[in-house]
């Protein structure tokens, strides 16, 4: 079957053969109709630092997809085969408190998908039965492709609450985007977004901010959010640019006995973090958030797609042959393309 | 100054004459500029069983207001004359469990407005200091004149929690017609409801429900709705019927597991509740739902507002005169009229 | 191997003979030590409505048992021979809301062990893997076999939430003593209880209620309780009765805004309930409980009983072989046997 | 009356004579019985730079109190002289969401007791009726005059929810001291605690942690308590130390999932944190903590003092006369004073 993989220690991934996967008894093996190209696939695609110390030589590499049941293990009851489906890219033990407690996601010795073992970018994948989620008829393939991304601003935004609430997304990245029209669509009262890309910027008023502030050149920005907002500033933050101004100023803006959800990374420690003004003094609520809840997130994902509400057309911006996968990559690093999808037929 | 009373054991309200109350030292005297009728007044009008035995003959009536402070007691420090405010109608002794804790409205010793003492169908009318609520610029007198009744129904959303939920309401009168709106901008995904008025369901599907039932004619309505909520259920019950069908609907078709909030309310026991079924195996959350939360529900709303979601142009149907009260109380009885606003001048 | 079945549609249960059950390839074989005998069991013994319209004649019986793992099936990946457990015995298609979230204990299609399929009143029981809970060493086999029914305790308790809070419980039989215990390790501040059985009450209170009424008796007893807390009422209640006048009680003690937590399950519809006083008006919020959650409330317990503060020695009140099940029942049958386990050897 | 001063901008505070202050309409006046000495009145002793920043020269200082009510404002309704009564410091507008919403203490233009305008270390101290607190009979004057700690300890602790978990204190100095027996008796299930000080560490021994590590010298610990703890490190974090070290080390201990509630402050910014291990990837929730809430948290603090398991003789370490306030200060300055308690007789 045709698959990406990272061939070598080194920047790029390579188009190659590789034999169809035979499923394990409790697995379940599902032809890919579509893959999503995540951030992730592109820091493994660059081989930055975090790729070089993580990634497996040799690995198919992705994680967002949909596809169709193939074939089911010997012990598999769950599916069968011809049904649609995505799945978890999270491999949970099955043991342990996080485990078991719909938090799989941070559990102990858990594997991921793309990243730790073979993944989706190629003909067929194969994922415990566990993992398997079965895509509602009425989202289009284009969109259960990356319901995986979908699910992190899902998870970001229901974790922080953002109902009846005002709410300000630093960084409007391809997560950062979801994050608005999920917020909006999850029922917060009024959006503010900043980022330092303008088309970005234009894209999140379209999807329902009220206001989108250039983070660096928009001097004034915290004090307008907090004036618009009683003075106090937004009753939620959605922390999605991993920067270390970007943490500083949403932590600036955010008002007193507000919730902060933290999705960007920092790509080192903060060399400097109030601690006392920012969170203590503040009385601040701050959520760490990875993943996706299992399944709970996907849950509440499938309701706010059907709820008609999420604008997801101008996010996914490319829709490519898998061979034309270099097209993609290089539109995500370009910044043209946000999310990029690759149809497999 | 004009006032409505309540001049006799007996139906109606009567127009009189009546001297312009005198603020305490830490009362605001306001001037009144519009008022709306609530279902409790009609009950007053109408002189159920429930009006006869609490309210005091003589009293003025009304607790849904907007106006202009027009004076402050002695030892009033928050607002100043000038101020355009409506006011929360519950007043709390400050002392006790849930005075304390921002649930006067459920506190020992509380009254209200127009029911217990004399309330706001007047040109002035003095509240509590502490039960000032400052209105925002952007909300419009006629909103403004009925905050206490939509903070109902936000008290009751916010209550279960809407976000990326199904929700069914069942009864879409005054309180269940704004729950719609209210839902939807508080990030219900779907909403479904039931009532026996198709004026009002159908009200109700233009305020955004996906679908809405004749609780009594459309016979598979449950079976309907749970097929459309993964077999399994809404995951949500708003019951704002009040009546035994209702209720019993209601919790049959809450998926196991769900949530019901309960405003409507029953005009005696049930005489045949199902615990065992309806709430102890299925596994449900049940909140009873009285007044608003002070004043934690009042920032919701205004939250709600402010997000331009709110739909409350069909809810209030009637705009008139205050001379022309009859005619109010005789539109809500016949029916056609669901919000009606007084103007004051 | 030894087994306890329902032979026929009537009375009772029957000690026989049946070959040991071999493992699916999902499932673990336990070699059983010790059994707790249920109020479940004993409505199959007793052979009542509810056991006569749902136990299929010929099961083996049981679904509260200590044992070692003794063969897992081919596709097992969890858990080796060898490993003392428990396991929960909620069987959930692993599909669906319920059992993708945490609450497969009110899965559509979850089947009981001992209820729906046969249990573990036999040398050796089947379980899949997903419910099987290794137990702490700490732990000792007496109390390990009887983990589900502290579940139940620990799900009422916790789902409740007592924690700095005053309590009531009206009902404490089996899971009532329990709730004892475990609300006063859980972090209640005070517990008051009320039976009509005068040995469970002083047991209540020699595991830590601070009042212990008589139901009927007792007659001021809501006086009492509510003088003791303010005036308002305990702050919540684990209603464990299942009886109208323990609801009804229960609810008019019960604080305005105050929670409810239902695990006594009436026999028959309530002939009348007054939702308006005791839920609508008075704020409160209700709990349906069934079962535990899966496996959180699992994980409480260990917690609960890593502290020490437990007291369960008086709760389990036999200890008999496995062939003296007949006097186990009797015992509780009598009321001189609380929780009743059985040793298989 | 005779006050204690910080006379002028330097170290120590003066013993003077200062009128006896006149309340308000709103006010009440207080005759105070005891006082405690806070860490806060201890940087104001030590005149350290955020004191010298903060207190304007020549106020009263001290918060923490018992007294009895002396005389009440022209307009005050809910208390009458004769009460005895502690009071909430944090005095806040009235206005404004935090104020209106339970959180006065985090208000907007919200002023300290003590610190912002005169306080308690006097014979008479006027509150507004608000921030009035009437004293439970049972509760002793001694354990009255330090509520407001108590309260910073079970904010912390209840803010973090601490029923059926494993907690980690890392710090126990008077507040840390405290949390030790509120979290015992607001359920925790096992308590660890570091210090440097070998007698707090001993004293929180007593007071119910199951272990009490030396920070520094105990090189271990860390791996000893998630060994404790499934491998997978306590559930709860409280951060008391305020320290760089601390704050690391009870996040790398904290385990996936887990809760932090931070109240320790830090004294400046921290100069690195690795916030996508220690919060993000972690999947942690913090809670800056600040003040308590009113008035849940003295709520709930009531109910915990009426359970009669909060063991506060041994973190009382000294009771004096209010002359010998300087000895008080020593022994705080020295350690061997844990909570210092001054009679005014």
């Amino acid at each position: 079957m045709r698959a990406l993989i990272k061939h070598h220690a080194g920047t790029e991934l390579q188009y190659t053969e590789r034999p169809k996967p035979v499923p394990g008894p409790r697995d379940v093996l599902i032809r890919v109709r579509k893959v999503g190209i995540c951030g992730t696939d592109r820091h493994i695609w660059e081989w930055d630092h975090w790729a070089a110390n993580r990634i497996p030589v040799g690995i198919i590499t992705g994680h967002e997809f949909v596809g169709i049941i193939e074939q089911v293990g010997s012990a598999v009851t769950r599916y069968k085969p011809g049904l649609r489906v995505s799945a978890e890219g999270h491999i949970s033990p099955g043991v342990g408190y996080n485990a078991r407690t719909g938090n799989g996601h941070i559990a102990k010795d858990m594997v991921i998908l793309g990243v730790d073992r073979d993944g989706c970018f190629a003909d067929y994948v194969c994922v415990p039965e566990e993992n398997v989620w079965p895509v509602h008829p009425s989202i289009p393939d284009k969109v259960a492709a990356v319901l995986d991304p979908i699910g992190n601003a899902v998870h970001t935004v229901m974790t922080a609450g953002v109902s009846a609430k005002t709410v300000l997304i630093t960084g409007v990245g391809i997560i950062g985007l979801m994050a608005v029209t999920v917020a909006r669509a999850a029922g917060a009262s009024r959006i503010f977004v900043t980022d330092v890309d303008p088309r970005r910027l234009a894209l999140a008023k379209k999807l329902g901010a009220v206001a989108a502030y250039h983070a660096v050149n928009d001097k004034g920005w915290i004090k307008d959010v907090k004036e618009a907002t009683r003075g106090d500033g937004p009753d939620v933050l959605l922390e999605m640019s991993g920067s270390p101004s970007g943490i500083k100023d949403g932590f600036t803006a955010l008002r007193f006995g507000g919730t902060a959800a933290m999705l960007g990374t920092p790509a080192k420690p903060l060399e400097s973090f109030d601690f006392a003004s920012h969170v203590i003094f503040k009385g601040a609520t701050v959520h760490g958030i990875n993943g996706r809840r299992m399944f709970e997130t996907w849950y509440q994902m499938e309701d706010l797609l059907l709820s008609g509400r999420l604008e997801l057309d101008d996010i996914i911006t490319h829709e490519l042959a898998f061979e034309d996968f270099r097209k993609g990559f290089e539109a995500m690093i370009r910044g043209d393309g946000i999310k990029v999808v690759l149809n497999l037929g």
